[in-house]
């Protein structure tokens, strides 16, 4: 059955992918995600499953047993996101909704008839590479993200997150808090390609996820006064670059030391001449760690360096340290990853368990529903990256681990059916 | 006859300017930058100047002597240039151009016929902040750029110099060293607004140039491996950041032993995303000093540094360094410099002399033309910021100086007339 799976791969991958880097610029409300998002209903349609966007245009594919009427509830939900990274990779999020799909038509040709209902959900916006939140579609649902917040962001041509839905035609008032979507959900099962090498070490095709470290976004804006890079002697500089590169280094260093992780993939230089001394320089912590208290210390610990050690600016410059999100820590330890094992026990046998630095609408979702993840092997752990991969094989057994814990979910009535 | 001086400056002062900065973003062939240029041809032609374009887009104001007929030659010719660095200064350039036709039109006030050709010029794309080459106008016409070099530039957009050229209606084949028109010219007078506080410090409102440092730029592309923030082992990273932000930090610790200046102020971040490792980050480093073997050695103190100290590329980056633009040492020690401070004389003075790490149109054309320059005093010493200063009594005495060292110049017959 691994045909549909790659012939509904195959078909995907073209949509978005910047032929001058081999990644993807699907990023939420441009044109590449909206034709993901029509990719999606068409190949939903054609898996036999009825799509409804909810008010905060996630998307939903529904089969509901024979004869069930009214709204669905106590469903087996799986999928994830389509949106990329910029110049990300073809698994992060897809490998999930391809998964989902290729599940449904292996029941299907099985001739499964569910006795509970069964969704594939497309989360939108889930990387915040535009809007720099992350899981603005989860968030929103769950009520963790204020829809006035969320309409307010914008993106780095100063287009709110508002007007980009408006411009294609979506409703940026209907968002919000969505407690009768959300009572739908039995469990919700995200599969995601891995993002390290965990499962190469651990010699397995696939494994559950155990916990998302706690992680956050942190803005670090250094003011210092723009000036003419060949005239303004050194003491009279206001540099703000200064306090930057050593907020870098240091970041490194930290995390080093608290066993964590932080890097600087984002800066915004301004004005950004060549020859002239910027005026400010604008640049994005994301910062993670096993827990709550340890991530705490390291951003605190960074945020000292940056304001020159020991609490003096250095370079007569100005720090301005905005948290921008924080996540707590999930652990994916409930009902729901026991039964995902039981299921998965005839096909793989004791599937490992895994840890994760990386944050996932699932994660986002643990709030609310039960939720378990289902990792693939990343031979290279590459990730947020055109090199990104996996082994055809792997993505294979991600859709018959998906299956065996679709089929036995819908194995049993409803409750109180 | 500061009126004059005053009503040119208030109407050139709204073009191009940014309301949310204050800065102008008068680039290379921008709207801004044509709004900027017919400024130019209105005012000329009221005072009374035939404006002809070069073959490379410059823009010359010619005032000829009753009866003259044929090639000018043996010019005064005074001007600047009308672009700007990103949200610069509203005086960097165009102080220098509104300043030559004060002085033309304080000439025709006091009856002055004068016996040699007058000429008020615009340089085209002094600051390079479009396609990252400064003096791309003067550059051309003296020889120094290969005009196939030139069209080829790329915006950060990725359009060319020639496309951005024919866009506007410009013709980029034209482009290439100009003999005749320099043939034009008896000696370049460029004033200009000092970027440094050098006359604050000898209390003078004005000063000419004695030599401008050699100065350069070099790009720094540190490569590493794109990846997911949230993963990736940092023992797994090939993290480029933190190449750059020591090479940030041992530029200016570099330049502080050196005595000399070194700036990064353009910094591009590739994938750019606030979750993933960077792969690339380009940086452009601003180097000058005294004089060339200074430079040199500063520079490459810097790349020693950015490869790693021992020359080991540090965090298994790969380091390419590239030089873009190399100015030599100028010296105005010439005839031109004498006889400009000996027509200064009776109204100021002795005229102080300043060096200068800015490089200016006048630097380049000096290998050609007999060449001089004045600076107006700045209260702040702040260049290529919205901040960018001078009082008005100040640039009146520039239009004093300039109409004076016109006023002598054309007071004799050309050569051989």
């Amino acid at each position: 059955m691994s045909a549909t799976f790659d012939s509904l791969w195959e078909s995907l991958l073209p949509i978005g992918r910047e032929p001058s880097t081999g990644g993807y610029r699907r990023y939420a409300w441009n044109s590449a995600d909206l034709t993901c998002r029509e990719w999606f209903t068409d190949a939903a349609a054609a898996a036999g499953l009825d799509v409804v966007a909810d008010r905060n245009h996630n998307l939903w594919g529904w089969w509901l047993p024979e004869g069930w009427t009214g709204e669905p509830r106590d469903a087996f939900v799986t999928g994830s996101h389509l949106d990329s990274v910029p110049d990300g990779g073809a698994f992060d999020g897809p490998l999930g909704v391809v998964s989902a799909l290729a599940a449904v038509h292996r029941l299907r040709a099985a001739g499964t008839r569910p006795a509970r209902p069964v969704a594939v959900v497309v989360f939108a916006d889930e990387e915040g590479a535009r809007f720099g939140l992350a899981c603005v579609g989860s968030r929103l649902a769950t009520g963790a993200l204020e829809p006035d917040r969320a309409r307010a962001l914008c993106d780095g041509e100063g287009v709110t997150l508002a007007a980009a839905q408006t411009r294609v035609g979506l409703d940026p008032d209907s968002l919000g808090r969505d407690d009768q979507t959300l009572a739908r959900v039995g469990v919700f099962v995200e599969l995601h390609v891995e993002q390290g090498r965990g499962l190469v070490e651990l010699d397995s095709p696939v494994a559950l996820a155990s916990t998302i470290w706690p992680h956050g976004r942190w803005r670090f804006t250094f003011t210092g006064e723009a000036n003419h890079a060949g005239t303004t002697r050194l003491v009279d500089r206001a540099d703000p670059m200064l306090g930057f590169a050593r907020t870098a280094l240091a970041a490194r260093a930290e995390a080093q030391r608290a066993g964590a992780l932080a890097t600087f993939g984002r800066v915004l230089v301004d004005p950004g001449a060549t020859n002239a001394v910027p005026a400010r320089v604008r640049a994005w912590l994301d910062a993670r760690a096993a827990d709550q208290p340890t991530l705490a210390a390291l951003v605190a610990a960074i945020g000292v360096a940056a304001a020159g050690g020991d609490g003096s600016v250095p370079d007569r410059t100005v720090l301005e340290l905005t948290e921008e999100s924080v996540t707590a820590a999930v652990a994916f330890s409930g009902p729901a990853r026991a039964r995902l094992a039981e299921a998965l026990r005839p096909s793989f046998g004791a599937v490992p368990t895994l840890a994760t630095g990386a944050g996932h609408d699932a994660g986002i979702l643990a709030e609310r529903v039960p939720t378990a993840m289902i990792f693939v092997r990343n031979p290279t752990g590459v990730s947020h990256s055109p090199a990104e991969a996996a082994e055809p094989a792997d993505c294979h057994a991600g859709v018959d681990a998906l299956a065996a814990a679709m089929s036995d979910w819908v194995s049993e009535p409803a409750v109180g059916r």
